[in-house]
């Protein structure tokens, strides 16, 4: 069952994102994590590339993923978001469901970190944009 | 203006498919092209999994790509497919436009033949399916 | 400084790998991490192809990831490997340092077990091969 | 056998550049001749990074690939370099052998043009590098 989440993403595995297990290879679920994050900024008016070209780059300090399950070619897949703060980190809670089923696949939780121009910073920008989602 | 073809695919550049000059990376219009080919499979009912669980590898044997403009980060993109046999060569005449203003930014030809257990082969499955659809 | 390891491999990035920020992203260090440990039992004696067609498959359960500093265009690196057992877990403890200063720039702990046709497997072949190697 | 070249470039195939055919998706042919040609320019002191950072661009406008056999996990493999210049375009002939046996397994030819903040221009930094080593 999908759990209720900030931002979902519905998207499909593409062939070239299996290995030779037939498996989707693991490092393409950092790809579609951080695919999700950047659409869900986006959702809320914010462009990554944006943010780079203005000196601000969110970078990721930490990352824990568990693989449940493989997804295989022409599978569909849900991908969600939740969030919290922890002092200047913003920590993401990432799941993704496989669509046919609901079944969870993959959980992670990414922290991330802001620089602006090279430099850690607590980036208000953020912090107003998310100020009434941030779970406590 | 986007050309009448067989079939398209609308799609969102992933910004980690994004290179340092902050434009689509080339290869991945290889993955683009690529995914397009396998859903059209799919919209004709073939898996490009299965057909390889079966022994039958479609397999490219020659590739022409135009880099006519680079798409960025947020673009989405319209791929489009026509297709022709010579012989038994299956040629995918493959665009790509940008969907905000139906510009051509990439044209491809794709030469595939199939291979069954590793041999040349005449594929009847994939002749009979497209027997209408082929440009003459 | 370069930590004592059980394998180390030196890489250079290549400049595909890095993403609109100039920096290597995230997802290579997963690909980069995935080749030293392959590699390294290559070195065994192993190959994960073969593992694979003879029915096992080794697959990544867990993993977890500090990224420390950037790796960008140019630099060359140094990927080791440690790994322990834990039941029927075999985990790699794996570094990479940036290859100009020594710095530690990634640390992970990958999580894997062996499924033999799809089940959970207390894979002897790598317990024996392991067996003067791992730590306690 | 592999023919004479200005600049060549020993690889290894990395399994997660294999696909669930179980050799390496065509895509990645595309990463080794973007990779060997940073490498070339590099041996001859140009880093792309620089170059881009100070407002030169070079971008691929065309490509044409020829994939003779496939790579395979643990190929070890040779991917050359020859150039010739046509008016502003340079145009890069490289060709990929298995390193085993020498078989010719890929050829390409990539025709790239220099931008400057975004325009078109004959890059005499490039013109002046290779006026000994351009076929002509």
């Amino acid at each position: 069952m999908i759990k209720p989440s900030l931002f979902s993403l519905r998207l499909k595995v593409r062939d070239y994102e299996c290995d030779l297990q037939g498996i989707v290879n693991n490092a393409n679920y950092q790809h579609y994590t951080e695919h999700t994050r950047h659409e869900f900024l986006l959702s809320r008016g914010i462009s990554f590339a944006r943010m780079h070209a203005e000196g601000y780059d969110p970078v990721v300090a930490r990352m824990t993923m568990h693989f449940k399950q493989p997804l295989r070619s022409g599978d569909e897949f849900v991908s969600t978001i939740n969030l919290r703060k922890e002092g200047i980190k913003y920590i993401f809670l990432q799941n993704i469901y496989r669509a046919a089923d609901e079944q969870l696949v993959f959980t992670s939780e990414v922290t991330t970190v802001v620089l602006y121009h090279g430099k850690l910073h607590d980036c208000t920008l953020l912090r107003d944009l998310f100020a009434s989602e941030l779970s406590s």
